[in-house]
């Protein structure tokens, strides 16, 4: 009796709207105007911030309601950013202060870093702190429009205060930039606060989307705070500053030393969440292309029997199998990361610094990589769904449009791959027979001479299923193109002009290696004890679509660094599709296996029941064009056009 | 005295909001809910209407003019696809009714094509028109949910009339799709006729773009038209069908032959403007990338100097430049179309359909090659402008979302390559030898066997700018991809299913192909008198960065069909970072060339005079959320959150 909903009869008894009562809705989202749709998301927060105090839920539990609200909200920044900020930078006395107030939510706090003119270098931040010695004060201003704060979310409308990274003035000499606790808007009446002007930067890429939250501009005129809202403890923004530092009340600025490698241990948390979170969305959208290609027919019909599933054409599958095979590969390259992350927290206990370098490169150049494929996989997901998937009910739009953020934030994926990994790739090859023996993800360097020398071994199609074999595929390639990249280095008289110059390289070394270390992963993943019957098999397809999906697309590297023949080159191919076969039958239930609920989709393309043409149809009649039948607009615009009366309209 | 504003004065003493006052503003449309935008656009639609009357505009001006509204409405059906549908496929006397009224704008029309469960294929298409002899008419209807009509623009709000593509069932037998002049609103008050059920399918992806449309559904509950508001000229509508059809008064079908030739013809047209527009749009997002990268600047300081432009680096210029180059190889290839398209016409006006096959297959392919790579370099560009490339005032989150259909419509782009150019190119080798002479773009297939021979040449980086060798290189790449994948089908016993398995081949030997056609197009360009100073240089350059650029992205095809060595491929990689120098200093000066206006961009990033900043700044304020101080909702959801009042408050 599948498909029989019993409870049917009482649902239709209902006299209301039941969509309408539901707090977080989600399918009404890209209709609504920003005032509107904002006014909404600030519902939503305050209803999940009750239920989380009501049921006393943990830090842990709240976040996870915040992530199933899965939209875009002042109180991410809040819990995300503000008080991490205060807990690691700010000093006992100022957590004491500060840290009740905002884990009750009496102040509401974000991070206001980036400038109108400042993105990614920290360094270049315009504003000042200027200390006054005769009030014991910092002066917070904006000395240039520039200089204005722009893009910090929660700023816009809602934060009370903020951290606010200045540069530190003292005595007419610049000490860098610093944060500092500013309240920005009064806890009485919400207003700004003298000195203070404030507002949202507008509207953002997409229905929906991150319009939810009010990034914000901020400008300060000679804005007073008291010494002691200056973070004092130790302050680290970027990949280059590392500063501890204090002001004392004569305006002496004392700043200690702290291994610099305590920055890396924060920067490793951040990126390898990012790269969980990448897993997650380019899964979501894996989802509903897989089961809406199972849905849809197009062409193929036989005798005027049912028209092809579009997901048994492998033009579909050779696009789509490699990004579910992604959605997985990232998923434990996420886990092994969490890992790492805490393996290097504890080791900083014990004073080991050893793997940091190794790590924080490793985790800089995952981002980048798996937040680049996510963004490109989800606008891939929604055109195959082809036309239908340019509806917002596909989910996909929003999806695309609050996801793509993520390529730039948290250090910009090709300045990552450049400045930090390819960095790293260089320095690593520099070391090589100095005796200092490179670890981790990098170890496959220190069997260099092999790697320049192997060739592969694959004589039939079966062989590229051999992990050993894989391994070398991708380990020589990495190393001959970082190798190849250094030579070409090292002929230029400047270094630094030689890495200018040869950044467009640099870069595709580094994705070489990153995509090393997701394929390696998959593979040692691989290599445990996996429950359940068949699942191990699924996922052995799955990490042989992911490496042979990859070897094919970069086959020029493979080639140009001679380690493959075409011939070799060609059984890869004829592997993969072979793959992609062995994967079809389980496409949809791979995709179950995320185990997402309808409303978290939130994609009509993408419902668990495949269910999808009449639910599109139902969805179309709650577009706000279908309120009335004629059209705002028609007795002005239309009806004097058809009736040949425009010559005396008003437009 | 560059830069001062003599009128600055009297700009001042205005008391209005000129900004307001101005027809075709499009600086709000990113703003405006739904109802609201679509409102504006049938404002635009009938202010242009107005004027074409007025001045007497010829269809090709008013085309021009509708081009410069740069918002996707109602009228583009009816003007693209209604009136040239009644033009080709309905009879003398059909033309002479319908034709006046709709030259008028007395009836609007759309284009009822695909359904709800049905795109490209039309073959599938459900909805049925059965005639009835008892009163000479033709019931039209809708038998399934599936068969709803689904997305024709214009039909869900606007239009009176459509040309409805229907199953022709003639006394119980189906003779397959033809089309229907069928009224589905009353010209005298709007609303829709008995029968006829019809509505907006709902927000599309982006804010502003494609909701100026009114995509629809529409069904039909037995609706009866007269025998004559069948089209029966001739119907030709896929790739697959042409009929020339009439069903006479006692209800006979009568079917008479047409070289089938003449669909493509049409084809061709529709498809060579595609191309054109591909051009556009990505010059469109070029220009703002490339402008705002020159005013940009991140990190590079030397002792407190401004930081380094954005567009100096490499790793930008490796990204921009080849999408700068593309925007102008499209435009090359565009304008040969146009010739391409004449020269077709001319033939067949002579019986001489010789070259029409291949035309059809290169129009088909320059399709989808130049609207994939012009969504995905919007997108791109959307990057190479980081954060501020997010906001919807930098214009590129709209041309986005606004131009990526144009990679689904008149043929999904994997299909096109796939159905028609691999299988043009699959059966041209098959005849290689049978005597036949490939002509046109497809000519080289003739020199076959020195293609499959030769070895390239290059010896030193500057070897790559000869026009001779690098045509060479591509026809070699792309001959020898072909042979290659017909040599792997001809192993299959059945045709094909060896077709279906090696699709993915298929697709990327089409598209080999596909690009050798836009390099040597700009490579003839080239060989062409070209007036300025300078000018040929740059576009020599420019070709250069086209060709190079994609040699190096695709070095797996020319590596793997052992054209070139690993050593002449990271030659023409040295030549390539080269040529980014050449172009350098020209950049901005290339896209000025583009000749677009402020208005007509609509980016604050792309503004002619670089004055980013305080214009961001400027139009941030106009947000509907900087309306109040206070959010719509902070007094239920705000204040009584930070007053640790929710326990009380109704949410």
């Amino acid at each position: 009796m599948e498909g029989v909903d019993y409870l049917a009869g009482e649902r239709k008894k209902a006299e209301f709207d039941v969509q309408a009562m539901k707090v977080f809705r989600k399918d009404d989202r890209t209709m609504l105007p920003r005032k509107e749709l904002f006014k909404q998301t600030l519902r939503k927060a305050a209803y999940a911030w009750k239920r989380i105090v009501e049921l006393r839920l943990s830090e842990e539990e709240a976040s996870k309601l915040r992530f199933y609200v899965d939209e875009p909200a002042y109180t991410d920044l809040h819990w995300g950013m503000f008080i991490p900020a205060i807990k690691g930078q700010g000093t006992e006395e100022q957590q004491q202060k500060w840290l009740p107030l905002a884990y009750k939510m009496q102040i509401i706090g974000c991070y206001a870093q980036t400038e109108l003119g400042h993105g990614s270098n920290v360094q270049g931040l315009e504003t000042t702190a200027t200390f006054d010695p005769h009030t014991d004060e910092f002066i917070i201003h904006s000395p240039t429009l520039t200089s204005s704060k722009w893009w910090p979310g929660g700023l816009g409308k809602i934060s009370t205060h903020a951290v606010v990274y200045a540069r530190l003035i003292l005595d007419g000499k610049d000490h860098g930039v610093h944060g500092f606790i500013v309240q920005l808007r009064s806890l009485e009446d919400h207003s700004s606060l003298q000195g203070i002007t404030v507002g949202d930067i507008g509207m953002k890429f997409g229905n929906g989307a991150y319009n939810t939250m009010d990034n914000g501009v901020l400008r300060f005129d000679h804005v007073r705070i008291p010494r002691n809202q200056m973070l004092m403890r130790h302050i680290f923004i970027s990949d280059a500053i590392l500063l501890v530092s204090q002001v004392t009340r004569e305006g002496k600025y004392k700043q200690s030393d702290v291994p610099r490698q305590l920055v890396y241990g924060t920067m490793v948390y951040v990126r390898q969440r990012i790269v969980a979170d990448a897993s997650c969305y380019l899964s979501r959208a894996v989802c509903i292309a897989t089961r809406y290609s199972a849905v849809r027919r197009q062409f193929g019909s036989q005798n005027g029997g049912p028209e092809t599933q579009v997901i048994d054409y492998k033009t579909q599958q050779s696009r789509l199998f490699p990004l579910l095979a992604s959605a997985y590969a990232f998923r434990f390259v996420g886990e092994w990361l969490e890992w790492l992350y805490m393996d290097v927290t504890r080791r900083l206990k014990d004073n080991d610094f050893s793997t940091l370098p190794e790590a924080h490169a490793c985790t800089a150049g995952l981002k980048s990589l798996t937040t680049s494929v996510t963004a490109d996989g989800i606008e891939e997901c929604r055109k195959l769904c082809g036309g239908h998937g340019y509806l917002c009910s596909s989910g996909l739009p929003e999806l695309f449009a609050v996801y793509v953020p993520a390529c730039t934030y948290e250090g910009d994926n090709v300045v990552l791959q450049l400045q930090v990994v390819a960095r790293f790739l260089m320095k690593t090859v520099s070391q090589l027979g100095s005796g200092k023996q490179p670890v981790g993800t990098i170890a496959y360097m220190g069997r260099i001479e092999h790697l320049m020398q192997c060739r592969c071994n694959v004589q039939k199609a079966e062989d590229w299923l051999k992990p050993d074999q894989v391994l070398e595929a991708f380990e020589a390639r990495a190393a001959r193109m970082s190798v190849s990249v250094a030579r070409n280095l090292s002929k230029f008289a400047n270094p630094e002009e030689g890495f200018a110059e040869l950044s467009a390289d640099l870069v595709e070394a580094a994705v070489a290696h990153c995509q090393l270390i997701v394929v390696s992963k998959f593979i040692e993943k691989l290599q445990q004890n996996i429950a359940g019957e068949g699942v191990k098999q699924q996922l052995e397809a799955l990490c042989g679509i992911y490496y042979l999906s990859l070897l094919h697309k970069h086959q020029g590297d493979f080639l140009s660094t001679s380690y493959l023949t075409p011939k070799q080159a060609a059984l890869a191919n004829d592997q993969l599709r072979s793959l992609y076969t062995t994967v079809r039958p389980n496409a949809v239930s791979l995709v179950d296996a995320f185990n997402y609920s309808d409303h978290f989709l939130n994609s009509i393309l993408g419902r668990y029941d495949g269910n999808v043409y009449p639910k599109l149809y139902e969805a179309a009649w709650k577009d706000p064009l279908n309120e009335t039948v004629l059209p705002d607009g028609y007795h002005e615009y239309v009806k004097p056009l058809l009736k040949q009366q425009l010559h005396t309209a008003r437009l």
